[in-house]
């Protein structure tokens, strides 16, 4: 076994993602494809070389300035590795030949590593220059038409956070290099956030600072008097129009059988900074808490110390649990760790399990020697201990989901 | 609907996978996850911007030669966009701290996107510019238990390719830029293929025609002559031993507490290109066809035309052969695709299916009418076309596995 951790540095804003910070983004990408394909989502996969012309039409070849990474290929052509893809996927969907409005919507999405040379790459994974990023591209008939698959998407990414059971405020957001007319940013409100927040107590108003032209103090629509809160953006959608649909001149064929073009939208989520930014706001000074849905493991069983008096008896109780359970509960069998280092106390190893963060240990402590036996469960993300025999310990894992 | 088609191109080998395209590789790669945890394989993440001292230091820098990309960010330091990742997997195994015998082997494997400056990338996705690779990398305590490993990987390698049902010959080759000094890659018999093999008819040899010193006409074992035939490489493994675990330092503590290199092996298995690679083997001229374990959908289901006598009846049986299918085989549900475009003749939809490859064609056409109704099941991968009622469907299409 690969000794703990998440991440490991392998430079500046660089990292490898380790065995159990992988099974944690594989699970949130199940839980965002779910959300996407509920709204329609098709999945595709766009190239990181990104042609130096493409860049150059839509105006961002210097636009973007030091932040895109550069490279020539062999034959001298130029290339970014990109950091979002509104060009690419105009491209594609403007060579889409006689595109009917009887096609759209097109909602396109896709989850792969993006790359930014960020000046100074900083909090691990919240800030770093290459990135694992869901970004969506809609495309639709009408202006109208194209502000429902904004809130459609909006609410998608509401649905998600709910589900991760992250805290999260929806606020207006400036839009910056990417352009359009309307923008929202996803925060997660936290002190180590970068983002200025400013929220109106009754919910009427929500505000990144960056947006805002001049100074507000009170809700625009109440009154009352804004709370300023630092955030950690974990996305970001944009109403487009047709800010790139006209550059590559992606059309579609309408009613009247004219060529029109598409309006867009484009929707971002930080997949690896949802990983951190979770990480950052749900651990206690003691120990890691992830979003239970998408822990790397959902279950941890802690043996007694070789040489205690439970030793036989709770080895043998909890591999009973074991059993019993991925009899059961045959979906939690990939999901359980047991910590079969008895020559450590228990003490040390739910330490241990501390440091990756797994919702549910399952201890076979002084207890297990009652009848009947007595299994301790740490409940992490409820921060509480329970004493549970076997049944009540089933019981409570039966309502554990794995996506 | 994204128009039809599985991948597009963006530039000299750089493709968009388009959304059917991402769900065979999604699928492809459950597979591979499967053999590759079944060998205590931990899946793992490495950075693609790879420094120029790492690849300096075994060498490779100026070894790769044009094929690396190469790049440099906002302080000028220079990186690559890794192709393969011996030098970023040993740095980070020397880098655990009192690594001891007792965690050996390690087995860590990513699956990630690569880059290679094709000089002439071709063939679509079997030679492009970004691919995903599959790679392993394997660290061990001996050479005898390094070579157990390389064994046991092989055998994975074997049992996912004879899961896919595809052809495959097993080949000793050339070491190349890798290095190392045991070497297989994984063929599969095609005359598109790029590498031309040498195999005994009897199974006894089977080289790569590139890694012989000299002619070769017979079989070392039987004499018997070989036959010559061509191959496209889908995997490669190599025994590397300490070639790169010294160059890092990649030591572990021996059981008389010394430290010792570790011994490596690396593997990789061509993810995009074994797509390219199967429907080039399978496809027929009229009819792309898929490894049936990996097809983007299972099942496509053909409706009467508008108009046509069978029309009511058929789409209302159709319709129920599909809701019961959903209710017995919930695990098909999403892989089967409803073609209700029935201003089209059942034989234009027929082909469009044969053009994105269901494993299953079901049809309502004229038989649909008789009592008990008759469907029209084409079994492509079978190549044989059945005349089944509804239950002979379901008991069918219940031996279909999605991974």
């Amino acid at each position: 076994m690969l000794q703990g951790g998440l991440v490991y540095p392998s430079g500046p804003g660089c990292y490898y993602y380790l065995p159990p910070a992988v099974r944690a983004m594989e699970k949130l990408v199940k839980v965002v494809d779910g959300e996407m394909q509920a709204v329609g989502g098709q999945k595709l996969n766009m190239p990181s070389l990104s042609s130096a012309e493409l860049w150059r039409a839509s105006g961002r070849w210097d636009g973007m300035g030091p932040e895109l990474f550069r490279l020539v290929d062999r034959h001298d052509k130029a290339y970014c590795l990109a950091p979002t893809h509104e060009e690419a996927v105009t491209e594609l969907v403007a060579a889409q030949s006689n595109l009917s409005y009887k096609q759209l919507p097109l909602r396109l999405y896709q989850v792969t590593r993006k790359f930014r040379d960020e000046p100074k790459p900083r909090f691990g994974l919240l800030r770093s220059r290459e990135f694992y990023m869901k970004d969506m591209y809609t495309f639709d008939a009408s202006e109208e038409a194209a502000r429902q698959t904004y809130d459609l998407v909006c609410d998608a990414y509401c649905s998600l956070f709910d589900r991760l059971g992250l805290p999260f405020v929806k606020v207006q957001a400036a839009t910056g290099s990417i352009g359009g007319t309307v923008s929202h940013e996803f925060q997660l409100p936290a002190d180590i956030g970068e983002d200025r927040l400013l929220l109106c107590p009754n919910g009427h108003f929500a505000a990144n600072v960056e947006m805002l032209n001049g100074e507000r103090t009170s809700c625009p629509t109440c009154g009352e008097k804004l709370t300023q809160s630092k955030g950690i953006e974990v996305g970001h959608t944009f109403y487009l129009g047709t800010k790139y649909s006209s550059i590559s001149n992606a059309v579609f064929c309408s009613p009247k059988n004219k060529p029109q073009l598409a309006e867009m939208g484009c929707y971002g989520l930080g997949i690896t900074r949802i990983l951190a930014a979770s990480i950052e706001v749900l651990s206690t000074e003691d120990s890691i808490r992830w979003p239970s849905l998408i822990a790397p493991y959902q279950l941890c069983f802690i043996p007694p110390k070789r040489g205690s008096k439970e030793e036989e008896e709770g080895v043998t109780l909890l591999e009973r649990v074991y059993d019993d359970l991925a009899e059961v509960l045959p979906h939690l069998a990939g999901d359980s760790v047991l910590d079969d280092r008895t020559q450590l106390t228990i003490g040390k190893r739910l330490k241990d399990a501390n440091k990756l963060g797994y919702p549910y240990v399952v201890i076979a402590g002084k207890r297990v020697c009652e009848d009947p036996p007595v299994f301790e469960v740490w409940n992490q993300n409820a921060g509480e201990v329970l004493f549970l025999t076997k049944e009540g310990v089933i019981e409570l894992l039966s309502k554990v989901q794995v996506p």
